[in-house]
């Protein structure tokens, strides 16, 4: 089992290791004292792992209530929010009591979201059960919903007290959700680390999955130890994400944020004018099952990304790769978003 | 004018003085750089102060764009912080741009609140329009919305940039809004003030409405100071509160916050046994046009304290009055509730 241990606003343990989630009682009991604990679930999770969970809290003296919500990011708004918080004012919750989050990034981010606005913050615990909630979104405290106008654009930064990866489930995903997490596997590999990225670009990663999250996770965690509330380096966190949360708009959200963000890279990559590194993060995509293009035109990819909230006034800061391991942020026009998309995506046209 | 300078996690300055409403955008300029204000108010204030808050954002460069919301703390809740939410969206606002509240505490509340969240924090700034937002909510930090389980069950800690209270606004108000804020003052009063406690007992009080802005501005500005995050010296402020939040839940949120505090505040004496104080804070309601008692029995007003956030597992912190000036916390098992609910509504039944 690794231990990662981060230190920002709040200070805790990222466990990740073969077997975690049914002893998840005993790790929180050395944690938090016994008290009342909401359960967070999705419908797609709760049958694989709800029990497992609640009878480990059980064992532990915990008292438990659970809350399961339509699995999908078309739950991640203000309604299902509202519902979690009548779910825990109902369970008499208080700031003594914690929310955990069992499931994957839609889950870790509502429920960290509910735990951050709750009584105006209770502590919360994250069970990531996929692959891109374990290497990103249950690491590092931003939490969100998505409005009508845009992903993500309601949220709090509120650190976790815990989390809990279990290895043995996330080999147990299906392709498309390891696929999903691979992105951001890729994205790490980009932004810091050649060899990481050089995994990925194997078929067989996915026999490497404890290290490639240990991997993840670590640079990650500096990160977000050194700017916690995303006001400097962790902006290059967003590498792949402007263009993609963009194209994620476009497609009405029915494209998953992992594909997004693949397809972002390439597009940043071309942006660059980096051929090769564009190729390469076609070839590493192509081996995690990932797509590189979409059907959308720079015109309509623009327009989505005008309501990014990394936009500060009338310019965008773009995270661009300089070399495999290396990036770099560019203060960019909005005005000029259009041309990066066109350029992007005509490179990307030609390599594949 | 009087300056109060507070330094928590974020420093600000509120402004307490004669004029200040119309010339907002020269203080806003002074501090933020030109930029794009949302301005949040209510149907009953934006006839009134609008016009001139934005006249004067215009002249000094600002652009800005308009959230009015139905008046009434009815209007506390999800459904109307999601049309704020998606209004600063659809202004594609920035976190270099800003929320400007200006009404009474249901307004600072909710647009503070939704500042806290949108795009995971952008600065807001306060006009408390009436006594109580001057004295109370618009200091301090606290934002939050109502669930349907309870009063401010939702929030955030979220500092304000500057709060800018115009003396004017509030003498011209209503003897009924007048009323509401008074509460919190004589809360001030009983809390550390009894100099300001004594003052609220003349029906003239109305004439030193600077000063007694500036006291109560000062007695919480200490204790924020000392204790943002409310868990400590700040739960001092609760005078009142946990029976006044019951109160209010069993009216259904139809009798006023302010009305709620007040009755509270002569409960929490007559169940701390304090004879004599009860009847000098019954006296002090009196001379401000406030209530003392209320139709609900112990019974439905203990059930209705169970929600209470200030509750942390079994017990709930209450605070008493010692003397006027001096108040202490008592941990409180909550099955005693009904019992000093039953103690308080008595005293008060004898004395008036």
């Amino acid at each position: 089992m690794y231990r990662v241990h981060l230190d920002a606003s709040k200070s805790y343990d990222i466990f990740i290791g073969s077997g975690l989630i049914k002893n998840a009682g005993t790790y929180l009991s050395r944690l938090l004292p016994r008290c009342r604990v909401a359960v967070i679930t999705d419908s797609n999770v709760y049958p694989l792992y709800a029990q497992t969970v609640c009878q480990s809290l059980a064992e532990n003296g915990f008292e438990y209530d659970t809350f399961v919500f339509p699995a999908g990011e078309q739950s991640k708004n203000i309604s299902t929010l509202s519902d979690m918080l009548e779910f825990m004012a109902n369970c008499q919750l208080t700031r003594s009591d914690f929310v955990l989050a069992l499931g994957g990034g839609v889950t870790g981010d509502m429920a960290g979201f509910a735990a951050a606005v709750y009584a105006r913050g209770i502590p919360f615990v994250q069970i990531p059960t996929t692959l891109l909630a374990a290497v990103d979104s249950s690491v590092g405290g931003k939490t969100a919903i998505d409005l009508k106008a845009g992903k993500n654009l309601a949220g709090a930064f509120h650190q976790p007290s815990l989390v809990l990866t279990d290895t043995d489930v996330i080999a147990a995903l299906p392709a498309q959700l390891l696929s999903e997490g691979a992105a951001e596997v890729i994205k790490y590999g980009v932004l810091q680390d050649p060899e990481l990225f050089s995994w990925m670009c194997e078929s067989t990663w996915t026999e490497k999955i404890p290290e490639i999250i240990l991997r993840s996770v670590e640079i990650k965690r500096a990160m977000v130890m050194e700017d916690e509330l995303d006001r400097g380096v962790r902006k290059m966190l967003n590498l792949g994400h402007t263009f993609g949360h963009a194209i994620e708009k476009c497609a009405d959200f029915s494209l998953s944020h992992g594909f997004g963000v693949a397809i972002g890279m390439a597009i940043a990559a071309g942006a660059a004018g980096k051929e090769e590194i564009c190729r390469r993060i076609i070839a590493a995509n192509t081996a995690c099952g990932l797509p590189s293009t979409c059907i959308f035109s720079p015109e309509e990819l623009a327009q989505a990304a005008l309501t990014d909230k990394k936009r500060s006034g009338s310019t965008v800061d773009l995270i661009l790769p300089e070399e495999i391991g290396r990036c770099y942020i560019q203060k960019t026009p909005v005005s000029e978003l259009c041309v990066l998309f066109e350029k992007g995506l005509s490179m990307i046209k030609e390599l594949i």
